[in-house]
């Protein structure tokens, strides 16, 4: 489908020869996205994981978003399910349906923000779709790795005895938004405000903890909806109760300034979402292992809470370090 | 995501547990959708086949199309893929973007669509996303198939000497476009009116042709831009010289009617596209071991022209069999 009036357009063939083509390089089973498919080896001891995220401009991003920026979350956002998974990047098509205001620019500026992603998770392009559209610009990636066998880390597999852990710092994201949306009354220093606004627009996967997840994780996943919703997730999933420290959480440096002057900017930080952090359970026991293979790998690993006897569900102790009183919707107070 | 006002809605995760997770049932490793990514086996004598189609409302079909017809035809497509690539289907993962217009009781109806086509096909959902939209429906699959090693057909791979064969009928969906669109002004009889629609809205993945296309299969793939177009992909791909022969492309008898009263829709039928019929090359002399095979798996196949000495290119014998005079971009002419 070529773009026709709106903008310059190199038509859908021409976008794909010159800005897609040189992203699927590295992927010889690709063809250099000239056939209706491609071909991929999976190592006989090793299993395919296959994860898709979409993200739709202003749903999931602002319309002014900058397409390097967006390149980058889209990619990231499914390499950090495969990360929370234990998998290892193989290879990604992707599907872009653009309004046709979108002009060669504008494709060029994205497909050079993918490339940069590309390098830094160590994966390539195997093919996708493009197609034109009335409505607001989307981008879905389905991204596909690979496990040892029978060793994907599930949501489901929670024990008691198991502690809980956090990759990174959470609520950045989620601040970062607000200060995008212009939602933050308090100044906010430019370093903090570049550092939350990086913390949105370029998530990290955690990649480099993959080899430990899988040898620590009893449980796992990414946080995308919100530390508190995806903790319950993971409770109803495993069918265990988990307990969420509060006071443990980890906070960047940035989102504990802002939360001096706005304590309110707590419920935020912990449901906000958008974090692409590895929320994972691991044997008690295990706790100064893997703390030993975060520092190997460059990134915090924290301690927030543990698996309890109890009916399924989230139990959150606040800052006070009582339970506090949560309904079966969500956060309510600290 | 959930979806708020405008429909009836049960919600992102309601709509995944009630209409999407009984499609999920045949693959294991989907666990019935309540996980971040789904775990599949590739056997280790086979290659893994991946494929990318999206539809848009608007673009690729009608937006008062029936949800159980655009269920059908976005999963026909990407399987359509991976009959030309000789592939059998894996299992595929579905991405919809939905207004919020969009009710649960167009949902459940195309959930009840999908279940139809995959039980056609052999196939099950894997997983995906849900995401809403302030612009047109749209619906986007990543199909994966299976391939013995080195076994994909290629655009590239015609080779002189072969013979151009193509499945089906041509046309028929083009036809039933411009019946849909009221575009058509002779009339057409019922039962020929209900052929072509059907052709359209539920084109028919020639997956039953997909082992004897990996044994005669030089080149292939499926016609979705149009016969015309796709064989100079085809040519241009494979590096040869193609020789289409008008007078041989296989026509319906609601084709056939229709253009004995409008003789200018041959154009239609040989450019319109949407016909998801494979063209293949294949030696000229394994052509009565194809007719068989053909016969065999309940599909016509019909030769249509040959690979000659000559430029990359397309040569379009027309009616009168003399060579047609066309530019570069196309059809020009009879």
């Amino acid at each position: 489908m070529t773009s026709q009036g709106g903008a310059v357009s190199l038509g859908e063939f021409g976008r794909i020869e010159r800005f897609f083509r040189p992203l699927a390089v590295g992927v010889p089973g690709a063809f250099d996205l000239t056939d209706d498919a491609a071909v991929l080896d999976v190592p006989h001891d090793q299993q395919l994981v296959v994860t898709t995220d979409a993200m739709v401009s202003g749903v999931h991003f602002l319309p002014n978003d900058n397409p390097a920026d967006l390149a980058w979350k889209i990619l990231a956002v499914n390499m950090s399910d495969l990360a929370a998974k234990g998998a290892e990047p193989l290879a990604y098509s992707l599907v872009t349906s653009l309004p046709k205001s979108i002009g060669d620019d504008w494709v060029e500026a994205f497909a050079k923000g993918l490339g940069e992603a590309q390098r830094a998770f160590k994966v390539n392009l195997l093919g996708g779709d493009t197609v034109s559209t009335s409505g607001p610009l989307s981008l879905t990636i389905t991204a596909l790795g690979l496990v040892p066998r029978n060793r994907m880390i599930r949501r489901k597999g929670a024990k008691l005895g198991d502690a809980l852990f956090v990759t990174g710092s959470i609520g950045d994201a989620a601040l970062g938004l607000k200060l995008a949306q212009g939602a933050l009354t308090q100044p906010v220093p430019e370093a903090d405000r570049a550092y939350l606004l990086s913390r949105l627009r370029r998530p990290a996967p955690r990649l480099d903890l993959v080899a430990s997840l899988r040898v620590f994780g009893t449980a796992a996943l990414d946080i995308s909806d919100g530390l508190v919703a995806d903790l319950r997730h993971m409770a109803l999933t495993s069918k265990v109760r988990l307990v969420l420290d509060v006071q443990s959480v980890p906070l960047s440096g940035p989102a504990l300034r802002l939360l001096v002057g706005a304590p309110t900017l707590r419920r935020t930080i912990l449901t906000g979402g958008d974090d692409y952090e590895v929320a994972f359970t691991a044997p008690a026991d295990k706790a100064e292992d893997i703390a030993a293979a975060g520092q190997n790998a460059g990134i915090a690993v924290t301690r927030i809470g543990k698996v309890i006897d109890g009916e399924p569900g989230l139990d959150i102790l606040g800052l006070d370090g009582a339970e506090t009183d949560l309904g079966p919707g969500g956060w309510r107070h600290f």
